[in-house]
């Protein structure tokens, strides 16, 4: 494809990914005059379904040769990532969804031949829009985001669930060098924030490609690494732990972890 | 005051809150044009000392008899509770507004003779505006925040920065058992996660009055509860350790932390 034709796809893609955030918003509205907490279960099940298979239907339309490994189904009959893929998660941070009708996202990575050209990750609720096209940039609404900053461990705020440090106690350590400790509960969503500049490293024992393939494109934009908690790259085909970090704070993570 | 007094000073407040986060996105903007990360340490001094000011000069003006106790400076004179009292912290959460330039909160609580009688909490940039007028119900924004529904602990949510889990172990209990741990390093805006329903629990070690004082009457508004970790009353005159949460969730974590 031509450069003018993956920024028309960049431009596609994130054209749906609006509609896709428009018809969650519509459904939770609709969800949340009918019915109490307990159903929304069955709202998040309908919701994902629905826009895995609204990305499906615009796909056959369109890009017919493209394929959609999606959270919802469509991943098991994927075993390479030959030719154009789009890495589909239709709601990350689905406990969220559920319980806060908050910080969640539609997160897209779009590979060729494994190679990551195009990352959107959108928080519909706050309307947070972030995305990149390689080699163009990345960019949080219609702000293009800077290069990542070199920063000290202990200027860092890094992100990752207080519940694997019961599962690892060499995150203690990152606990007491750093500023501080955050955590959203959406992989997609801190992910971006690393591209942002928000977390200085996320951090996580247990993720899918889905969940990690829109961001990791945004973050190679400004400059960040991706990979998993061993330091070894991503093979977006099984789930895997990940280290998303700032170049210094990667390697800092990795070497005192190694220790 | 009459019902209708508390009202009017409610709405007033809410409309100065909002002047007042207009001032700090615009001087964001003008920061962020024309220095470094190095130098967003005078903003956020500059900024806090701002909006207080702004809120010195309207209560001098508008209500000469109300006392002010803020972080900047307006908090040594306060030993008591006595009369009308805004207890305000100009930006909540400075690291996230340095580092993140998001996640930060205006909180303010008025205190009449020692009662919460208004409660404001609003994160400027994603523009979410938490209030509460004593007996007249929360909102977020336009929408009446609901009364907090019963919770067990494997449905919960909870929020605490993970280095308290270093200072009490008996914090690993708590995420065992409960759904998912969130941090957002905001204290004012976990609180007001509370009242929403998006957090069911907030816990911290060391926070000052104007902390918690605009977030522990929307909380109550919607029938939660807020003490201190031993649950024991707050005095909002000296810092203090921290649980907010709704009442089963709140009596839970009491009757855990005491085994």
């Amino acid at each position: 494809m031509t450069n003018e034709g993956w920024r028309q796809l960049y431009d596609q893609a994130i054209k749906w990914t609006k509609e896709a955030g428009e018809y969650i918003k519509k459904e939770m509205v609709k969800s949340f005059q009918i019915s109490t907490k307990a159903n929304q279960h069955d709202l998040v099940t309908d919701v994902d379904k629905g826009v895995e298979d609204f990305f499906s239907k615009k796909l056959n339309e369109s890009y017919p040769e493209h394929r959609l490994m999606g959270e919802e189904g469509t991943a098991e009959n994927i075993h390479d990532l030959k030719g154009t893929i789009w890495i589909l998660d239709p709601i990350d941070g689905t406990v969220n969804f559920v319980h806060q009708e908050s910080y969640f996202a539609i997160s897209i990575g779009i590979y060729q031949e494994g190679v990551g050209k195009i990352g959107i990750v959108y928080d519909v609720m706050h309307d947070e829009l972030f995305t990149a096209l390689e080699g163009e940039g990345a960019y949080l609404n219609e702000r293009r985001l800077d290069p990542l900053q070199p920063v000290n461990m202990e200027q860092a705020i890094l992100s990752f669930n207080a519940g694997w440090i019961l599962k690892d106690r060499r995150l203690e350590k990152l606990v007491k060098q750093s500023r501080g400790i955050r955590s959203y509960g959406a992989a997609a969503l801190e992910m971006a924030y690393v591209a942002a500049g928000r977390l200085d490293a996320y951090i996580s024992f247990n993720l899918a490609p889905w969940d990690i393939a829109g961001g990791a494109v945004i973050i190679k934009e400004v400059g960040g690494k991706t990979t998993n908690y061993e330091g070894e790259e991503l093979s977006f085909l099984s789930k895997d732990t990940l280290l998303a970090a700032s170049p210094i704070i990667h390697e800092k993570i990795l070497s005192e972890i190694d220790k």
